[in-house]
């Protein structure tokens, strides 16, 4: 099944949503209005149409493989990859100083959302390097910067994120893989890290791994853990490779998914220690760290909508093609398409409205983190910040929640033909599951927007949305359609339950910890659902505005089923939350 | 991960809802008392811990294969169905006539939901079996009875369900396969038929297919469609396997999960034609293919609550032993087992709470299934078989989507370990799957639901089972207690939701049966989601009044856990039902 980027909706979301044109008046981002954006995007569409896409089902049946610590992906990957490197993929969104072509996170998202639905594993190689290249921007030093970004955002290396251990997963605070320091500067690091994605394989010359590690003597917890840069070769004084490092990969994972993405353990020092290179100051690599994982857990959102967009594809294609039964109203005499039944047709209208509204919640927030960066006035530039801030768990947490149930949904249309793997749309399922586990589970996402975004300020921060979600329904129901009308109810009826939820959690979270955290999941949910629906609203004023025209017309009915079949959700989540705490916890551990 | 069966739970189940002491006053089940379901429980239990379940992951990992038209099984599937057979397994719920032990259905249904948590693909080749012997037992001549029906009840020999063909999936009026009358009576059949469960396979000396064929100048459509009998081997005129019949297995697919379980695709009559005996009246099939499908669609819905024991036992047991990170209310000092934080726990219950009702309502159906059959008052029969009846497609169509949900959380519970194939937990999740689509997809099941057992009757059998569980809330709150009332409230809730799409949906089924149709799925989640709570509820009811007892305070903690989590979804499907079916269909196929 060939997959055609969604191209005219994400143009309509980075102009209307993301309102790119503004962020085109911020300094730096002159060159990048509406134009620059479609023409990025159209060859962004055509490169991944034409040479990544036609990977990923071959990715799935012919999977990296390891031999003698050298992992060979599948054939095609490493060509692939040097044409993403050749023409500048790497860099997009990176400064121009290393070689980046600076473009703005709204356009770049886009970008990084055909990359993934073209071949989830492997996008994931650009999606750490892109980490890597953020924390070595923020916290490297100059030595660093000079030695490693040029390189990597060119796209000749990549990178990895090494955290974590097999006793330290979620919990960071039990990382034991050592730093010695050594008379030159340098150290010597020693131990074993798992789960490293790209940790080892053959598409380019070198590979940047940032790794945490404990320095000896270092507080106990997450207050000890430095940040290393530990390459896989060894640079020599002139920048070109020099010895092999002492890190090696000593397994890759089976996996039920993105299997051509190799998963490796990776073994440092066995051989006198693997040689690294502190990133900042010692003691501060979990503030670091967050820099990378921010940076990656806005992507793997960002792929939630991806692999979602190519599961809807699929089945669309499918549903169109597939003769099936009469359908109940009598359109059709004798057996027709089955687009024509009502639950297929219920069926692909919430993958298309849970793609949609989680692109629209992505891409606006994308736009706020433009702004955040490059805006002139400060206090704009925090406001966007805070708002980023808060849409990074709901990008990530809501938008791969969601792309289990579309990807399901995608299986479903297909009948029996879904669960053989010939057909395509069962890898989608087996992928999509990892994205609400990797850089943080949906739980370890819910944690962040409760205790950080949420608690913290009393639920401020979320009432401020609510109140601008509130501005957007009174421009619905003044717009006066049916249509607008009907989705300012909803967005009133779910806005409601999220201040409800937020007040109750922001409470709770000092005297009742255990009643806070049992709703943070589905607080992380409605949140979500709601977020991703007043988008949508937005984008029906907009829609409903235009005129007559066949896209428009699909947004508005789009945003209209959104409201009532996913909108609706979030009062029974607020119920739950509020109400349904204490039964999270009323059954002790040992009574299980 | 070893299965441990969860007969104390069934035990409740079986005494207190399906109320095992009134079956056994019945005709028939004289000795079906709550002593006899503990022995057959305590002895089906020890089989399948012990001999079934640890042949699970084997099968995952070494598939059946296919090789010159011959099936072989994963090493040890043979013996063990060996095994399976000589305890008379199979003939547990079948006539004593035929050589079975005439068990009630309340008793026979638990056992095949341990045969299924130990192993969903093994358990498959029995559960064809027994739709061929329910097809032949209603419809089959004394002939055909007494030529295969004690060899498939003692599992000497298998059965099949030949439905589906290429062009004709969830539409039968699509079939094309022939069958020729010969001179002797006898049929030669032609045709392809593909998903064929254990269509070839090595584990008994004869398998009965049961197919579906167009006789030469009968009506067009269902109404022209008959069943046959073509065995693997004709027999001899002594009973003895004669020829090897002329119906090969040409292919087995390649699929996500169920990897164990040959699905075939059979080549009848390329050779000749292949032997059938017609079963019943020519052009009478459908209506026989019903009695089987309904019999296997009761037990995929138990496969459902099968799967979900299974990946919730895996997940509880890793939530206890994995350590990770300090519990939000300080409860312990340092990083604890997972299960003391909140989320989850707030999955773990989640997945109890969604097996333990689905378990409650299947049983209970099955209890009116057997009131159904041996009752002595043939209106207290015809009662309870309108409710098996309503119950069908909500055993089938709600515990297999819930099953969905249960496996996802049960990954997710794993974190990282989850996405790797070796834990264990991925292959529930890709094993559930199939749940969904086989035996009717959830859409199939809802169309039963909305067109046969609500719209004919005007949704007056749906309004009686709400008066039931009206009822039951009245008792709830009579008792007084806190968990009972709040039960109570949830209750009511969703009943008055359920009744309001009941309503919605008879009132469009001929007015506008695309708004009918439109909220199909989503009743039918509704009324699943309600019927398992509402036999949550009545298990509260026993469990509190049993005073101090820890397995009776769990299910108390669990009938309220559900009411606060669960049943707080069913507001919102109304919503979507009664006020959404217009934005389902507003987008034409053609505007996709």
């Amino acid at each position: 099944m060939s997959y055609q980027a969604p191209v005219k909706d994400m143009l309509f979301n980075i102009e209307h949503l993301a309102r790119i044109e503004e962020v085109a008046k911020m300094p730096g981002f002159e060159d990048a209005g509406l134009e620059t954006a479609q023409a990025v995007l159209e060859e962004c569409a055509k490169f991944n149409e034409g040479v990544v896409a036609p990977l990923n089902v071959p990715g799935d049946l012919n999977p990296s493989s390891l031999k003698d610590h050298v992992v060979t992906t599948t054939p095609g990957f490493k060509a692939a990859f040097k044409q993403f490197a050749e023409g500048g993929w790497q860099g997009l969104q990176h400064p121009t100083d290393f070689g980046g072509q600076g473009l703005p996170k709204a356009i770049g998202a886009a970008c990084i959302e055909m990359l993934n639905s073209a071949n989830l594993s492997f996008a994931l190689c650009p999606l750490l390097t892109d980490g890597a290249i953020e924390a070595l921007l923020t916290a490297g030093s100059d030595e660093l910067k000079a030695t490693y970004l040029e390189k990597l955002v060119s796209g000749e290396w990549t990178g990895t994120m090494n955290l974590t251990e097999p006793q330290a997963g979620s919990d960071l605070a039990l990382v034991r893989t050592k730093a010695e320091p050594q008379p030159d500067g340098t150290y010597k690091v020693f131990g074993t890290k798992i789960f490293i994605t790209y940790g080892e394989h053959d598409m380019a010359d070198n590979i940047v791994h940032l790794v945490l590690a404990r320095v000896a003597g270092a507080p106990e917890g997450v207050k000890g853990i430095s940040l290393f840069v530990v390459p896989k070769f060894v640079l020599k004084d002139d920048g070109a490779l020099g010895d092999r490092n002492d890190v090696y990969c000593v397994s890759i994972e089976h996996k039920m998914g993105i299997k051509a993405s190799p998963t490796a353990v990776l073994q440092f020092g066995d051989h006198g220690g693997a040689t690294g290179y502190l990133v900042g100051e010692e003691n501060r690599g979990l503030e670091y760290m967050f820099i990378m994982m921010n940076s990656a857990r806005y992507a793997v959102g960002v792929q939630g909508i991806a692999i979602a967009e190519r599961a809807y594809q699929h089945a669309l294609a499918y549903a169109k093609e597939r003769v099936q039964s009469r359908p109940v109203d009598g359109s059709v005499k004798g057996a027709a398409t089955i687009i024509h039944h009502p639950d297929v047709r219920r069926m692909l209208m919430t993958m298309r409205a849970l793609t949609e509204g989680c692109r629209a919640m992505a891409l606006t927030a994308a736009a706020a983190y433009d702004a955040a960066h490059h805006h002139p006035d400060a206090e704009v530039r925090k406001q966007n910040q805070a708002f980023y801030e808060f849409m990074v768990p709901l990008v990530k947490g809501y938008s791969t929640e969601m792309s289990l149930e579309v990807t399901d949904l995608g299986v479903q249309v297909h009948g029996g033909m879904g669960f053989i793997e010939e057909t395509g749309a069962a890898q989608y399922y087996r992928d999509a599951k990892i994205l609400t586990i990797y850089e943080g589970t949906t739980a370890i996402q819910a944690n962040d927007l409760v205790g950080r975004k949420t608690a913290r300020d009393g639920a401020q921060g979320a009432k401020a949305i609510a109140e601008q979600i509130a501005a957007t329904e009174k421009a619905l129901t003044a717009s006066g359609t049916d249509n607008a009308k009907a989705v300012a109810q909803r967005l009133a009826a779910a806005r409601q339950a999220f201040v409800d939820s937020a007040e109750y959690i922001a409470a709770q979270s000092k005297s009742d910890p255990n009643a806070a955290y049992a709703g943070s999941v589905p607080y992380l949910l409605l949140a979500g659902n709601l977020v991703a629906g007043w988008q949508l609203g937005r984008a029906l004023l907009v829609a409903e505005a235009a005129g007559d025209d066949a896209f428009m017309k699909a947004k508005a009915v789009t945003a209209r089923f959104y409201a009532d079949h996913i909108l609706t959700r979030a009062p029974g989540l607020r119920d739950a939350i509020v109400e349904g705490a204490a039964s999270v916890t009323a059954l002790a551990p040992e009574a299980f």
